[in-house]
């Protein structure tokens, strides 16, 4: 075991822990994506949680488990810090987010909505990040970050054990990865169920930092180019990083033209809204289609908070 | 008691019956829509079912409890189809659905993707639905009436079922109405729980058939001209007319701008796809919202297949 944290108890009593605030969403298959892949595809709708992305499950799992004295700073390109955000109001803990300028509107938008404080910081998440940490230091307020803490990942593994609750014999689950707490949630929950499972990450060509540190098997550092917020990390991130050498079986990686192929075809053949990183198992699968022939295939939609402009834009390039 | 196929516990089999094959939808509650409404607003989300929309519950309702010798037709503007032809496949029933032309493609493609033989006619769903009753009667198939069919307005009546458990303390619940088979379901499942629960019907203004015949008391005949093709019928339909009559306490028009204005909030509030059918709900609210003040309030978004090329309107029209 890795990290006595992250056992798979650790992730039973997260699923407990956090019920009573999220739904546990469904698994389900469409006809039009089966043909796409030609093998039975099932989607894990994260999307369909309230704020529309899995980072929920981390957040109420530290939140819910954690003495909180002061308030919690995060840093976040969004989905995380409205996983806080939401967390902070059910609970009645104050939250601050550092993001980076130029975020997506639509999660600053929910965050503000959901009455967290945002500080808008930096280029890029990395920035963010630092200054975050910085300013937990000066108010004594409480940081999480966004990978590199057991309870989020135990807390976001629990959407694995829904899949494998539902669907025991899974073969294949993608997973797109930025900082890397979800693909490790559902690497040890899947790993310690069924060693058999395969678990396959997925990161975009333009921000390529934890997929090279996976395949080196040290961090790199690359400046992301993605329009994939949910993906746009710079580094790869230690505790992630170890969990994923230990058990991730393949690691891909999908162009902006892939992720704007995915959304699109989720909004045709299943009538969601998916955001660039919550498309990018999609544009995997269909990159590796002959592969997972015969092979009982989950896909995680990871996330649904795409801004009105970029929408447009996928829209704009496919009708 | 109107019609005893359709009393409370009738649709409590219901909902035993088609549990293995529904998700219970959530109903979530989103800071952007509570602002915009000021009041505490649920969104009970049935385009989460698999095929988009809530017609699937009414349609394995019937499948499942009746004998069906050789197949079954029925005539649709698409999502009733889509519910048969999902509970056809399900259950191994072979399924025509009659469609006007120039019918909503999103919903076609979706119909042939679960197997069921498109026949296209008419100009509108009156004239499919009588193509189909002839049809039925030609070939001794299986006419399910999309409106005048208790087990259909027992399996719908479900969704409420759920609203209700999960809010018990309800005011007000606004259901979009085409042919009527939603808003009975809710009628009955809420007024035999709790009679003080108001209930609310909306209809588009440029299809206001079941409007004028529910605010005369007697059937009436309007040509429908409306992009929202989940409220376009033609008439009043007896069995829902009748129990609209002795249930709802209100019926509200909404403009197609209405619309589109609603469906462009639900993607920038919720991440949600609705189709105009399915916004109507929402629509309506916005209109009375001083009404609404202090009143826990469902909106029924039925229903979110709409086509890309209506999609890229509203986002052009709005962004």
């Amino acid at each position: 075991m890795i990290n006595p944290d992250i056992s798979l108890d650790s992730i039973y009593e997260a699923a407990e822990r956090i019920s009573p605030y999220i739904i546990k969403t469904p698994l389900h298959t469409y006809p039009g994506i089966n043909k796409i892949i030609a093998t039975d595809v099932f989607i894990k709708h994260e999307n369909h949680q309230s704020i529309g992305s899995f980072k929920i499950r981390g957040a109420l799992n530290y939140l819910l488990s954690s003495e909180i004295p002061n308030g919690v700073i995060v840093a976040s390109t969004g989905n995380f810090g409205q996983g806080v955000a939401f967390a902070g109001q059910v609970l009645g803990v104050k939250v601050k987010v550092v993001v980076p300028k130029k975020a997506n509107t639509v999660k600053l938008n929910a965050m503000t909505n959901l009455n967290a404080e945002i500080i808008e910081y930096g280029n890029d998440f990395d920035q963010a990040r630092e200054k975050a940490e910085q300013l937990s230091k000066d108010l004594s307020w409480t940081y999480i970050h966004s990978a590199n803490e057991p309870m989020l990942i135990a807390g976001v593994g629990t959407y694995t054990l829904e899949i494998l609750q539902e669907l025991s014999d899974v073969d294949v689950i993608i997973v797109p990865v930025g900082g890397g707490s979800g693909v490790c949630g559902t690497c040890i929950t899947a790993k310690s169920m069924n060693p058999k499972i395969k678990i396959i990450g997925v990161q975009a060509k333009e921000a390529p930092a934890a997929y090279e540190s996976w395949k080196t098997g040290n961090i790199q550092t690359y400046i992301s180019n993605t329009r994939a917020d949910g993906l746009a990390t710079n580094f790869g991130y230690e505790l992630t990083q170890q969990i994923m050498k230990q058990y991730l079986d393949d690691f891909l990686l999908v162009s902006e033209e892939d992720m704007i192929n995915a959304v699109f075809l989720y909004l045709k053949e299943t009538r969601n809204l998916a955001e660039y990183a919550g498309s990018a198992s999609l544009a995997a699968a269909i990159k590796i289609k002959d592969a997972l022939v015969g092979k009982k295939t989950v896909l995680v939609l990871s996330g649904g908070n795409i801004t009105m402009k970029e929408l447009q834009r996928v829209i704009a390039l496919k009708v």
